[in-house]
């Protein structure tokens, strides 16, 4: 890792694999364990980077297959770079464009040079290589980048999954190569579906390349948990204890107290946000849908023991009527309490961590979501 | 009027009627001119009280007849009230529905009694008294209410309008006599179109009633510039000058400066904001439209001579590219903007006003407009 980077581990649990990390960046540290606020677009949808701020996001991340098709890469590099051209002055995660490519793009080809790809947006045929990843992520200019892997359905033949690790090892080797700045941490992921021979395969692959970080990709793509939570079992032990683990794309809180119980470091997820513009919250009581009759009258906050400005400042049923008034403001108070929601999730699971008592934080938040 | 409420002028221009007062109510003390932010709904579509607070908001609207709608005045008093339902602590003003009856309900029939109208909602049928209006927004608990008014368009014939004046008085009359909220000051709406010998008699009626601020309702209803200023010129000057003068619904910022310079003190208008979602930006250079492609790399903050959050924080390029992408914050951020413009223009008049030389400010305040 460059001087500009560091990650040290400030405690670890007795009972799980959890630890409780700080990851320095040119823009600021991170403590771990940590969930990214998802700016797909240079934008945390409805969410300014001081309302970010003020609910404890520390790290953001933004989707470099969107951002290349617009407002391009060279664009944003024209602008002074992601941090400049979104106002958010903390550290930023961009993603390879991997996934996007596998869930988003028409008519892709794939081979062992390059992925060839129609945009989404306007079907226009693009070509990515490995190398044009890193380029790219290099214009956007964010802390971390991502390497491109491929990425598969949970229900792929293994014979497929083989190629797809041989290809995802081979290009983390051809963008390590090509990545240049130095200001940039380039980490690489872990694919292999939920094949434990080929998850560990592709790990050993990568730590050969000796990345400042490693992700476990491929994962929330329609498997269930367990076969999740197993593959973690699998690959997490594999990785560097002394490097970020991060874990691409996932999920639901009992995925991340599961993933955090593994020694997972970092998550990213769209859920509290598309949730929130959906008119659903999550508390510590389980999840509210605030367009449910029964918030009519409801003077509560949407949970009594958060303590978001959306908790301090409105009403379940303030709330209710945004969302019944077709009200902007209810996807965006919504959002801000879900991401309040994920970042206490974390910082309580990094306290009991310090404290040498995550296991039980983990049993009793699980039990709350069962509740 | 009451204790909680007073209104005194800090300072008058000598050129023109402006002047610069100082509105006490029980929610705090607002500096007039003042343009207020329209929250419809409770709620100023996209943003959060803190940000209205942060660009300089002093006052906001609410539409009594959307309230009353959804979710119903009741339910807003159980809930205590607006300012605790919607978490805007600072002063409120509602409307009496009058407009939003004439501009948006269905099969609308008036008599001197009462309106009858069905919702734009659910169609729905409703009948709405002086005395229910007055009830409605004594439970809704803004510090200025309005009395019920028939607002017509401006092509009506005279005999019509005179009616409608007629009406108008005699509402207030029996509005007055119904309001017993000591800690909501009722204001009057002069109408009568742009009859200047209509609206005469109507603030005169008014005038009789002793009500604590007065209001010119029915203008930017499709009349031209020129009709709006020549009704100002005829109506202000028979208001008392020792009350608050309200100008509805209006308007772009040259009617602002119109309005001052006749000695108007507060506005509301749906412009900003609307403006805002549409891509449209205030700035002392005229307006921008967002959209436009000449934006894309445009590395310029909306207004170079602006302060506001917006403009310290994102470039034309970046909030052109919010709207390319149909991000939410798009309209939330030119929302922002655009109040904070308005907020800017109104502050610089009370300054100019203060400092004797406002009709120099409104003079180059057009010619940038025009420009």
């Amino acid at each position: 890792m460059s001087v500009l980077f560091s990650f040290q581990i400030d405690a670890a649990d007795d009972a799980t694999h959890a630890r409780a990390g700080r990851l320095a960046t040119p823009h600021g540290e991170v403590l771990t364990p940590c969930f990214m606020p998802v700016a797909t677009q240079a934008a945390v949808k409805g969410l300014t980077p001081d309302q970010l701020r003020a609910i404890g996001s520390q790290m953001v991340l933004c989707n470099t297959y969107h951002l290349a098709l617009r407002p391009g890469a060279e664009l944003v590099a024209q602008l002074g770079g992601l941090h400049r051209f979104m106002g958010w002055g903390g550290p930023i995660l961009t993603d390879s464009g991997g996934f996007q490519i596998y869930s988003l793009a028409h008519r892709t080809k794939i081979d062992d040079h390059r992925v060839v790809f129609r945009s989404h947006v306007d079907g226009n045929l693009f070509e990515l290589t490995p190398e044009d990843a890193v380029r790219i992520q290099e214009q956007l200019g964010a802390d971390v980048a991502m390497c491109l892997d491929e990425c598969l359905p949970h229900d792929t033949p293994r014979e497929r999954l083989e190629t797809a690790v041989r290809r995802t090892i081979a290009w983390a080797a051809r963008c390590r190569d090509a990545h240049r700045l130095g200001s940039q941490a380039l980490f690489g992921i872990v694919q292999g579906g939920t094949d434990p021979d080929l998850r560990v395969r592709c790990a050993e692959g990568l730590i050969r390349l000796d990345l400042p970080g490693y992700a476990v990709g491929g994962l929330s793509v329609g498997e269930q948990s367990e076969s999740m939570y197993a593959t973690l079992d699998v690959v997490a032990p594999c990785l560097p204890a002394d490097r970020p683990r991060y874990l691409m794309g996932v999920g639901r809180p009992q995925d991340l107290l599961e993933a955090i119980a593994r020694g997972i470091d970092l998550f990213d997820c769209v859920l509290p946000t598309r949730n929130g513009r959906n008119a659903s919250a999550f508390t510590s009581a389980g999840s509210l849908r605030l367009r449910n009759q029964r918030f009519e009258r409801d003077d509560r906050p949407l949970d009594p023991v958060c303590s978001c400005p959306v908790c301090r400042g409105y009403s379940r049923a303030y709330l209710r009527h945004l969302f019944q008034t077709n009200e902007m403001l209810g996807p965006i108070l919504l959002s801000l309490h879900n991401l309040a929601y994920y970042h206490g999730l974390t910082r309580g699971a990094r306290e009991a961590i310090e404290r040498g008592c995550f296991d039980r934080y983990r049993r009793d938040r699980l039990a709350q979501l069962e509740a």
